[in-house]
């Protein structure tokens, strides 16, 4: 039995958007695919007690240089070149999140998150106003009708609070987190952890 | 011309110790030293508005429960067994940190960090206690008189203070962290990443 990776997302976290271009290459190295699970990140600070980076580091500048560096570094490496920081960052994720609860639903998921992901961190587009999220649905021939008349279905919230919730009690407290069987890696900079990690259990079982 | 490392260190920070730990390997694949810096952390944190890990984890269990785990995999990647988390821990460092500036000018440098190291997280003895820290120093066979004459000097004093100033300067929020020429690196899990820079840029050199 191979072991299970699974990948913990919100949109509204960049280093979420970077890891999640970054899958494609280790899912093809390792011949498995990551199993997306959408957690609402402000659901988890608040759970957690833990805030979003732009809130910890905005008193500790030299610490925000550095984590641009990083970014920087992380987006070289893997040739990254679409990637663009959004303007309107922090931008309200709700609705996009219960997009994804429902484009599963749909069975349009994957279309779905790429589209998203492409809006927020490539086109960098506001994505917070919904006109301009029914703008990109529409563009990706998404049913944008759909979204718009059952994206806040008490089934689709449920779901959401429940993913959410799931992800806390399995010790997630940001964003991007993964877990490979049941050990878990938080942020972009452990895919390679993630990855050795895979391979280890993977032979373990073998 | 081959590119210089430098670990800027303060006694007080396990993860400075971990990776302390792990840099002989490094130098024996790399055939080259890390130039060790000492800066107070506590300086450092006051100059950039950065706050102790025991601090900011403090209110967010789940986050310092993954950071346990991160140390436990790094302990057992690395065959750290020698290692003690220290049940003083916050320990104020002022007295090992002029204590390494001193260690210089005495010619004893190495052996002063080997054996400050090994007392505060092998040992894991309350070195904030000047008579366990002496005890540590004769017990290295280190001239302990010196010390306890010796430290509070002011051009020792004047040292430490400067450079602390210059890892401030070239953007040192935390510890541990490292320069491979001018490319900062922080935290203990960035070491493969030094090692890799250092060859890219010794490629680039040659």
């Amino acid at each position: 039995m191979a072991p299970r990776i699974a990948f913990y997302f919100d949109f509204g976290s960049p280093n979420a958007y970077l890891a999640y271009r970054v899958m494609p290459a280790i899912e093809g190295r390792l011949g498995t695919t990551f199993d997306l699970e959408p957690a609402l990140l402000g659901g988890i600070f608040k759970a957690t007690g833990n805030q979003s980076p732009a809130v910890t580091l905005a008193g500790v500048p030299a610490k925000a240089a550095y984590e641009r560096r990083e970014t920087d570094r992380f987006v070289v490496r893997h040739n990254l070149t679409q990637y663009r920081f959004n303007p309107a960052f922090p931008i309200n994720t709700l609705h996009m999140m219960r997009g994804a609860v429902l484009a599963r639903k749909l069975g349009v998921f994957e279309p779905y998150v790429e589209a998203v992901y492409a809006g927020m961190w490539e086109e960098a587009l506001n994505m917070g106003e919904l006109d301009v999220f029914h703008g990109v649905l529409d563009a990706a021939g998404l049913p944008t009708r759909e979204f718009a008349e059952h994206v806040g279905d008490s089934d689709v919230k449920a779901a959401l609070i429940a993913s959410t919730e799931e992800a806390v009690g399995r010790g997630v407290f940001g964003s991007p987190t993964f877990f490979v069987g049941e050990e878990m890696f938080f942020g972009k900079d452990r895919l390679r952890d993630v990855e050795e990690e895979y391979l280890r259990q993977a032979r373990a079982a073998a």
